[in-house]
C-alpha cells in the first residue's frame, strides 16, 4: 500500500449547510494546498494547529473564501501533514474545492484511508479504529458513550496488559527449556495455572457480544400475534405515532414495519410483524409470516399480543409454540383490548400485561419494562463495544490457553505450553493490530465512509 | 434583537461522515466551551486562530475526542468570540455535543443567525450575505463562481461608488440652495444630466435578472409534443440514462419528469412533459397537460418533438400554437425517428433538428446547441447574481433618478432634484444593507439553514 501520496476527500456529509470541510493529508499537503489557497502567508510557512483565512482558487477561478487549518506531521489525525479546508456548504463548492486539489496532485481518498494512515502511523490501534467506526454509526447515546471510552484506549490497555503478562511467562518457560538438564524452575506452575484460568475466564466473559450488539444496533422487540389482535395499534402506542395502517380486516400488516424509540439512551427497535396464522392461503401473507419468524428469531424480547375480547386463552397455543421455538428468549403476553373485553383482568406482572392499545392504558408499564430489560441486558458493557472480530479472536485465545493449561497439568514439556501461549499472544496482538492481518484490515477499513 | 447571548448549532449537514462541526458564537463562547472541553489549556487562555485537541464531556460523561478551533472577536465569521468543535460525524455524537453546550448556557441558533450576526457586526454587507446563500444553494459551477466573486464584495463596491457620487452631487445641490439668492452654480447641470443618464442606464442593465436566475436555478428546457412522438426517449438520450417509462401506449408520461445535466458549468434542467393532445378524456392526463403548459411557460427553450414517421408536417399545428402562446421564447422543432421515417430529411439547422432518439443520432448536435444558447444567455453575468430584491430596488432607483432628471431639465428648484436623488441614495443603501429594513432582513435570513 502506497502511503507517500497525498489524499483528499470531503470529510463532512454532502448537503446544503453552512460549512463543509475538505481534508488533505500527505507529504505534499502544504505544497498542494498552497497552489489553491491565497492568504496572508503560504501554509508551508505557518505553525501547526493554526487557522488561516484566505481565498481559494482553481487556477484563476475564485471558488470561495475559506479557512485553512494546518496540522504538521506527526501532530495530526493521520500523523501526516494535513490541511483542512473549511468552505461554504452545499453540493457545488465542496466538490469544486476537492476537484481543484485533485488537479494539483492530490489523490481521491479510499474509504477509511485517513484512519488507515492514522493506524499505520501509530496514532490509533485497531480497537480505537473500530471505536471511531462505532461512534460514527452509533444510533444511541449509551452505545456512543462506550465507543468514546474505547476510543481513548481502555480496551487496548486491557489487552496489552494481558499480552505483557503472557509474554513474560512465555519468556520464563522458554528460559527453563534452555536449562532443562538442570531442572531449574523459573515459573511457579500453580501460579501460572491460576493466571491462565483468570485470563480464560476474562476471555469467556468478553466474548459474549450480545450486550455490545444491543448498544450498537439497538434492542430488538418483535410484536407477534394472531391477525386483528391489535399489534399495529400497540406498535403505534409504543411509538406515540400513527404509522401502520390499522384496519379491522385480518392480515393488514403484510410486510413488517419497524421504528425506533430511545429509552435510557438505548435505541429500541420495535417490529410490527405480520399476523401469525397457519391457515392463510394468501401467498404474500405467507411470505410475511416467514419473515415474521426470522424477525422474532433476532429479537431480544417478544411480545405476544392476545385479543382479550376473544378470551384470556385465545393465544395460548401461539405463546406455547413460540416458547418451544425460542426457549432462551424472554416472551411476554400482552392482553389487549381490556376496554372491550368481558374477561376478568388480573394484575400486570413482569410476564403478563393488560392493556388497551387503542386507549393507551397500560402502555407506560410496558415501556418501563422494556427500559428495565434493555438497560439490564447492557449493564455490564462499560468500556468496549465488542464485535464478532473480537469475539472470534477471544474464543481462539481461550482455546489456545486451555490447551496450554492442559499441557501444563499433564506436565508436558514447556515447549508445548509455550507454543500455545505464543499463539494466544499473537491473537491478542491481532485484536489491537500489533500483529497485522492485511485481510482483516481491508475488511475493517472498507466499512468506513470516504473522508474518514 | 438580542445579540449578547451565545448561540450554537451544527454547521455541517447531518449524516454519517468522518467529521461534524458545531459552531458556538457569542460573548460567553469560551466560558461555555471550557465547561465541556478538557485539553492542555483552557480555551479562554489560548490565542485566536489556534486549534486544540482534547476530550469533550457532558458533565462527567465522555462524549468524544475533539478539536476546538478558537476565534477571538472581532476576528471571526460572526465578529464575536467563536469556538468550532470538530467531533466525529454521525447522528448521535454531534447531537450530544450540541446538547451539552445548550446545557451549559448556549442557545440553539435561529436559521441564518451566525450570518445575521456577521452582518450586524459589519463583517458582511447584505449583497455578501446573499452571495453566501447563493453559494450554499448553487447548483452549477458558473453560478457558484459568480456568487464567490460577489462574496468578496464586487457588487457592494459598485453600489457604494454610485452612492458616493450621488451623495456628493446632492451635497452640492443643497449647498446651492443655501446660496440661492446669489445665483452661484456649484453643479454643472449638463454634467449632472449625463451622470444621471449613465446611472439610470446601469440600473436598467442590472435590473434584468434572467441571466442570474439561469445561473442560480438552471437553464430550463421543456420537451413538448403529441403523444408517442418520442419525448421520453429523447429525454433519456439527452441525459444518457433510462428514467422515464417509455411505452408505445399514447399518454405514458402522465406527470412530468425532470432531471439535470451540466453543460459548460451551467445546470440544464430538462422537463419531459405529458403529451399535448386536446381530445384526451382521461382527467389525470388533462391535469398533466395543464402542468405541461405551466412548465413550458417557465422554460428558457422549448423543443417540439415531431414523429417524422407520421410526416414532416404532422406537428406543425402544435408548433404554431406554441409559437402563438410564447412569442418571445425560442422554440425548436425536433424531427424524431429518422431511423424509421420515409420522409426526406434535410440538414439540421439552429431551429430544426433531425434525430433518432432511440439510436442516438443527432443528439450531440442538440446538446451543443443547448450549451451554446445557455452559455450565451448568461454571458453578461460576471460579478453579481441579481435577485428580485436587487431588481426591484434598482427599478425604484431608476424611477427616482428619472424624476430628478426631469426636474433638472425643467429647471425646477434644486430642492426637488435633491429630494429624489436622496430617495435613490437611500434605496442604494438598502441594496448593501447600509440602510436597514428589518422586514427584508428577516426574509433574507429566514431562507438560511440553521448553523449558518
Amino acid at each position: 500500500m502506497i502511503t507517500d501520496d497525498t489524499i483528499c476527500a470531503l470529510a463532512t456529509p454532502p448537503g446544503v449547510s453552512g460549512l463543509a470541510v475538505i481534508r488533505l493529508s500527505g507529504n505534499d499537503a502544504f505544497l498542494i494546498a498552497d497552489k489553491c489557497f491565497r492568504g496572508k502567508k503560504a501554509l508551508a510557512d505557518v505553525a501547526s494547529h493554526t487557522i488561516h483565512y484566505g481565498k481559494f482558487y482553481d487556477n484563476d477561478e475564485l471558488l470561495d473564501t475559506v479557512t485553512s487549518s494546518v496540522f504538521r506531521a506527526p501532530h495530526s489525525y493521520t500523523g501526516e501533514n494535513t490541511v483542512e479546508i473549511g468552505c461554504h456548504g452545499g453540493f457545488v463548492v465542496s466538490d469544486e474545492v476537492t476537484t481543484a486539489l485533485l488537479r494539483q496532485g492530490a489523490r481521491y481518498a479510499d474509504p477509511g484511508e485517513f484512519t488507515r494512515r492514522a493506524f499505520i502511523n501509530g496514532k490509533l490501534d485497531l480497537t480505537q479504529v473500530e471505536a471511531v467506526a462505532d461512534l460514527i454509526h452509533s444510533v444511541s447515546s449509551r452505545g456512543s458513550h462506550v465507543a468514546a471510552r474505547q476510543l481513548i484506549g481502555g480496551f487496548a490497555k486491557t489487552i496489552q496488559i494481558l499480552r505483557q503478562s503472557l509474554l513474560s511467562v512465555c519468556a520464563l518457560l522458554e528460559l527453563e527449556l534452555d536449562f532443562s538438564g538442570e531442572d531449574i524452575e523459573f515459573v511457579d506452575k500453580n501460579h501460572l495455572l491460576s493466571m491462565l484460568d483468570e485470563i480464560i475466564l476474562t476471555c469467556h466473559q468478553l466474548s459474549d457480544t450480545t450486550a455490545s450488539t444491543i448498544l450498537r444496533n439497538g434492542f430488538q422487540i418483535g410484536l407477534a400475534g394472531y391477525p386483528n389482535a391489535g399489534k399495529s395499534t400497540l406498535f403505534n402506542s409504543l411509538l406515540n405515532k400513527h404509522r401502520s395502517i390499522v384496519s379491522p380486516i385480518a392480515g393488514t400488516t403484510r410486510d413488517y414495519i419497524q421504528d425506533i424509540i430511545t429509552l435510557n439512551g438505548i435505541a429500541i427497535t420495535i417490529y410490527d410483524t405480520a399476523g401469525l396464522r397457519n391457515d392463510s392461503k394468501d401467498s404474500i401473507e405467507l411470505e410475511g409470516i416467514a419473515l415474521t419468524h426470522s424477525l422474532l428469531d433476532s429479537s431480544n424480547l417478544i411480545f405476544v399480543i392476545n385479543d382479550l375480547s376473544l378470551g384470556e386463552h385465545y393465544s395460548h397455543s401461539l405463546l406455547n409454540s413460540l416458547q418451544d421455538l425460542y426457549p432462551h428468549k424472554k416472551i411476554c403476553l400482552v392482553h389487549n383490548k381490556v376496554d372491550i373485553a368481558t374477561s376478568p383482568t388480573s394484575n400486570t406482572t413482569n410476564d403478563v400485561f393488560y392493556v388497551s392499545a387503542l386507549e393507551g392504558n397500560g402502555i407506560a408499564s410496558i415501556k418501563q419494562y422494556i427500559e428495565y430489560i434493555a438497560t439490564s441486558s447492557t449493564e455490564r458493557v462499560s468500556d468496549v463495544l465488542l464485535n464478532q472480530r473480537h469475539a472470534s479472536l477471544l474464543s481462539d485465545i481461550s482455546i489456545y490457553l486451555s490447551t496450554a493449561r492442559l499441557s501444563l497439568e499433564k506436565r508436558m514439556s514447556n515447549e508445548f505450553v509455550a507454543l500455545d501461549i505464543r499463539h494466544a499472544i499473537s491473537k491478542l496482538g491481532e485484536i489491537t493490530g500489533e500483529v497485522l492481518n492485511e485481510e482483516i484490515l481491508n475488511t475493517i477499513f472498507s466499512q468506513f465512509c470516504i473522508g474518514k
